[in-house]
């Protein structure tokens, strides 16, 4: 298990990547969740990672509903148990009805198929789909 | 490279999987893409395939270039190549936009790499995020 | 691509590896296939590889199509095409009729499957499965 | 961890799938294992999964044993450890002794390192092999 | 395959990172490798990518060939082609000989394997081994 | 979990290995790790598997320390927690600073994001990489 440092004991660049994160939700700095509790001993990994999810997960021409989605399908092809328990929180917390859950599921899983089926039987890319 | 079964050559039960998607898409039979091709030398893998992936991505809670994201997002973090050229073909198609391509990529390798950092820092899921 | 080496060119110590393969197999050594050509360049990776391949694999408890059929699974869950083209061709030699194979994807798909919705539903291990 | 729904408090479609598998084993659906009581969630994937599980693992041209061995060896491949505890002993039930266990694991490690060389050293596919 | 775009094509944004590119290796924008011409068409991905990369990769406390072998093994576990080809490369530029090469090879291949055989087991994590 | 065998309750075979083990480490036999105790049960999977980690780790071309980072690499990629643990710990024991860790880290991560992106957007091998 991952050696975690709590908001109080942390160095003042992981301190200030945790106050930034903890501001953005209205939350108290010391509730922060553990992934950033384990990333606090690396802070150039930390504010790199922090800084990234940041401006990758902002509504923008996709909704906060569908990019929670495409990270949840990633941690699940990747099986990252920590990941799927948090997306799968994001995902329902930004809008993810119980129907949506399960028509994602159904899709993740004939996905997943659909990508070992390709390999197994080696088909070849459609000339057809290439971007021109 | 797989074995490709053109549509002409293909056995009654192949035949008919090809057909109903064609109609649906009000294609030729004869463009069916590879896969179906590959897959034609497996009937009983074949139907029950094509069953599934109709299922899974008609619209309904999630609309359908949602679900053509989604489909891509495993398939980028299977590496699937065959995949990836048909459902990028496919989300441009339903309406994937290129500033939705670049930020869907965005939260793609963002996914992905915090799947490892979960991974290498052995963080143990929040309690707070687990389903009551 | 991997930098491919003859046999006729190969150091003694790879030499020796393909001459015994080749002998078990009643073939030429300028026949090798192509991944004792690209292992050629390191002996100690190539013997090593060859010994365990061909203890694994020989008749014992289990048949040489069974264990074919493994090592074939493997292969497409690893998604590798060089060995999934090589194994496909070994299990057919060795008695694959087209019949196993359709039943034998079906597994494989079947448990891909299995294995994601597991990780997506966190599913904890069955007590009553676990050996006393 | 799953939200797990026990037997007793069911959606009926979920009910009516318990009730089919604990038939078919002779055991009392209040039973049932955890994958089901994950999936009772959402009845469409717990249907088609199961559905989709039974045609495939049901004896035919492949026995019974072979089957769990190639759904084992994927489980692996992806480090399923709920699918690993369950299969393992499922596959000592229908057969499996130790000393298949034995060898079945030496092709697995080998299969999987086999398919790491290959990507490593970058080998292209053997023309020989084929299928014409 | 990828749409590529060259350099002379490039937008503004994706010109300026070919060059910074470009000029720390002192050789010509026009020669820049595919990735970058693969990414040009989302400059924001292709920044932030060339960014980390490159501060990833310089010298620190980890010498350059280390940081090199470390690239190259996360390759060959992902089995990514391309990255394979690249960083194989940059590797010998850094200074692999031939020997370590061997030598790399033989530990990514005994790792795969005890990865596998660590989930196959279902082993425990040593509590001797857990920070404290 | 894995069924352990401790070592006083190991067939000779497998205490023959354990003994080699704990003799290169100045360790006792009883304290061997979890991994051996549960390979114990598979004495051929034992013997090939110590005998192949002994010989990739020991310092050659590449010292010790590299090699645990290479190791570590394959099972972060790889997501094997028992591994990471293990590798973890190793790497510290053998001279692995903070600092390198750091950076370590910074580098699985951006290969990590390297190979998907790679996958995503298709991009082929470059040919001046290739070896001639």
């Amino acid at each position: 298990m991952a050696k975690l440092t709590e908001y109080k004991d942390m160095a003042p660049r992981a301190k200030a990547v945790v106050e930034r994160i903890a501001a953005a939700r209205g939350a108290d700095p010391a509730d922060i969740n553990n992934v950033w509790k384990a990333l606090a001993r690396h802070p150039s990994v930390m504010e790199q990672f922090s800084t990234e999810i940041g401006q990758a997960m902002k509504p923008g021409a996709l909704d906060a509903l569908t990019k929670e989605l495409v990270y949840l399908a990633v941690s699940i092809a990747n099986q990252c148990d920590y990941c799927i328990n948090s997306h799968t929180y994001m995902a329902r917390k930004k809008g993810m009805s119980e129907a949506m859950y399960e028509e994602f599921m159904a899709v993740v899983a004939v996905a997943d198929k659909g990508n070992k089926l390709a390999a197994a039987y080696r088909v070849p890319p459609d000339a057809a789909f290439e971007e021109s």
